[in-house]
């Protein structure tokens, strides 16, 4: 609990227009899309880089948890102040800066929403292509804090490359800027990327200088079904030999075939195993040349049905198959943990035949679908928290399944982070001199620990003072 | 100084044979392509990571430096052992472990030579697209060490884009994995990226895991002359607007090119005042449509002439202008100090002029080449160091050019790293704070120190024990 006095210190600081210690609204800011939740003491919406300081200064001084939070759509827990404290609600900082269409480059606040940076981007004609599927709410901010990925990553890479320098406010205060605002610079240690990815743990982030490239000009995009994972995910290593590498390499398994089967407007063979959706893009020509070489690896005697979409409508009904996946996995049961693995290409239909087995073996449905371009596969575990043994056995498949990616070479996460969700489990991949490294690191940058603290390091397997609410 | 006790236990740990303490064979070790030296008490050759992790326990047991080294083709200083101490040569470390057609992954050794592993990969129809120019000597553990560029970065980005993972071996002994070997991966801090580029100071790497891509089947080499930089530049900017991001776009100036004038097997313009040389590539109808619209934007019209290579044989003639470049300047003076700042594109030309303006007001000549795609400028500094003055100029010259560069939003070193040769200038691109937080995660991996010690901080700006010899 924060005392009374040290709150109106806060208030002091930011304005007491912007700051919320009670009521509905504070509750909001315990949860995220998680749904796990534990309440905070206060919440507020720092106007400047100064504000940030004064008030982290303030935490480090008198000991109390501040955490960084974008739109709290984060998938791993990263935002829910598990040890209460003062939830930093970055809204104000929405204001796309500049776009420098001559160096291909973008200044930003964390708090613009990622999709209104991209439409900006596209209205001159540029691309910044990372696509995290939150991407209509989630913030810029909160991309770099979880270092985002998403569907075009295959050809584009994550959000980690195309993050050229930052504005950081240090846990003690400091204000620093990090990394370049050009193509390339080496002085001093990598803090950009240090700071990407490390969950809003590290720094306060205030300013974000991004890589941009020229929009392509066409695209296109096609669906395929085909018996079974086996020959879908054959299908994409084809297209690699073949020096194709799509935009967008999007499958989906039998199950989640099924349901989504009757919402959709296209027509889906009765014995699909497996569905790819595929976009090529690049100059016009350059775009439907390699379509072409697309339907060669999986057109119609490959597949069992293959279409191509001759305009953006069409190309929306195909999409739709691929975006209803998530939502219509709540047909099989009411709770759902989604995990968001990565294995080598080549492992991906021997994990999926994996997460067949532990389906029966647990007795819960696993539909999987995901980006099988880079390997990144989100398994769905199905589960009724309400029906005894169910949440156990969730539980178990969550450790057998880490322990077989593992064992294939991959990630516990590709995408979505450590947070508090997959704490419990962070050692099964990093071995302890590793994530003692990190807690140095960690407090290289924060000595009191006050930035977002019970976070990525949680070897107790414990996380104290949270509660679950509903799906997840 | 180390003592012959502590020289025996570390040719216990390595063999005999494998440690050198005295004569010519020890002096080569004492510099890199600085020329700037600073003897070493031993080198060794140690064979195996437990070899290193010991080696590097007792280093930190007893407190003397070790500098790790691959084929000391640094342009800063990183490998000179300013402080004396144990040079670690990564020779034996030089193996090819694995090329994975199915993942496009390699898994290689520090030692290997980075143009041995390029041509491995693309006999497989695989690419590795980073390219520094000391390519065929310098090793791939150096590149990461440096976070080495190239001419191929405007397209292809750096080595820290290309690497997925790494074994190292902490300075207290710990041998640790960190990253992954998947596409994606964001689990706990980004370790892989903050070793990239740090220089040798705070691990030493014994494995690498690197991301190939398929190798481009076709490329297209053209050449134009411009009457002066900025006519040169622009046509650099509207083939960006073009949506034409070649894989090579070197620019190299008026006195570059009287410099190679005479040794070149192709007509200069006598006018000429500027020296692109642009390669594109793809598949084969990509490549020639995007030469067209170089030829578009610089064709005859606007150069004042421009050729595209018919062959492999026509455009080794025009790359030869540009291989030349480098050794030719010592016609202007017998000594050379090379950087390599990075201005924002837009800033390139207007960087140039100031450099005639330094060479002006210092009589000393200045000339440039360098990756005009990316704003990374190679600025020559000739000057005679027998001649009074000249090497005090020299030295004036770079505090002003780094003064200019970091005003127009750009970096001291956009692949050379900071060395030793820039560590007194870093302090002027990143402030205080910045460097003290380096300062705390260099401690963080390295309690004691011993990891290349005197190399990035050095705020004292002045480097003890060294000398200089020759040309730099």
């Amino acid at each position: 609990m924060i005392c009374k006095t040290v709150l109106s210190e806060i208030s002091h600081i930011v304005g007491s227009g912007h700051l919320i210690s009670s009521g509905d609204k504070l509750a909001e800011y315990a949860c995220d899309s998680t749904k796990l939740s534990s309440m905070p003491d206060a919440v507020i919406f720092p106007g400047t880089e100064k504000e940030i300081s004064l008030v982290l200064m303030l935490a480090t001084q008198k000991g109390f948890p501040v955490i960084p939070r974008g739109a709290g759509s984060g998938m791993s827990g990263g935002a829910v102040p598990v040890k209460g404290g003062v939830v930093m609600a970055m809204d104000r900082f929405d204001h796309i800066l500049s776009i420098d269409r001559d160096n291909l480059i973008a200044k930003v606040e964390p708090g613009v929403i990622t999709a209104h940076l991209q439409r900006a981007v596209e209205n001159v004609d540029l691309f910044y292509p990372p696509d995290p599927a939150s991407i209509e709410i989630s913030t810029i901010g909160g991309n770099v804090a979880e270092c985002a990925g998403g569907l075009r990553a295959v050809k584009y890479g994550v959000t980690r490359d195309y993050i050229l320098g930052l504005t950081i406010v240090l846990p003690t205060g400091e204000i620093i800027k990090t990394g370049v605002e050009t193509m390339k610079g080496v002085a001093g240690y990598d803090l950009t990327r240090l700071i990407t990815g490390s969950e809003g743990t590290l720094a306060v982030v205030t300013g974000i200088t991004l890589r941009l490239i020229p929009k392509p000009t066409a695209k296109k995009t096609m669906i395929a079904f085909f018996t079974d994972v086996r020959s879908a995910l054959q299908a994409v290593s084809d297209m690699i030999r073949k020096k194709v590498i799509p935009t967008i390499l999007e499958f989906i398994d039998r199950s989640c075939i099924e349901c989504v089967r009757e919402e959709m407007d296209i027509d889906i063979p009765r014995k699909a195993g497996a569905m790819l959706l595929i976009e090529v893009d690049g100059d016009k020509e350059l775009a439907e040349r390699q379509a072409e070489r697309v339907f060669d690896v999986c057109g119609r005697e490959k597949s069992l049905s293959f279409e191509t979409a001759c305009n953006n409508e069409e190309a929306e009904r195909l999409w739709a198959a691929r975006r209803n996946v998530s939502p219509s996995l709540y047909k099989l049961r009411p709770d759902k943990i989604s995990e968001d693995i990565v294995v080598p290409r080549s492992r991906m239909a021997g994990l999926v035949t994996y997460l067949g087995e532990l389906s029966r073996r647990y007795g819960l449905p696993v539909p999987a679908f995901g980006h099988a371009g880079d390997g990144n596969i989100h398994v769905n575990i199905m589960f009724d928290n309400n029906l005894p043994g169910e949440p156990e056995n969730a539980h178990k498949i969550i450790r057998a399944l880490f322990e077989k990616v593992i064992g294939m070479g991959g990630t516990i996460t590709g995408e979505h982070g450590i947070g508090i969700t997959k704490a419990p489990y962070l050692e099964m991949e990093i071995p302890r001199a590793g994530i003692e490294l990190m807690s140095r690191i960690k407090k290289a940058f924060d000595p009191k620990g006050i930035l977002n603290p019970g976070k990525i390091f949680n070897l107790s397997g414990q996380v104290s003072g949270i509660k679950e609410s509903g799906k997840r």
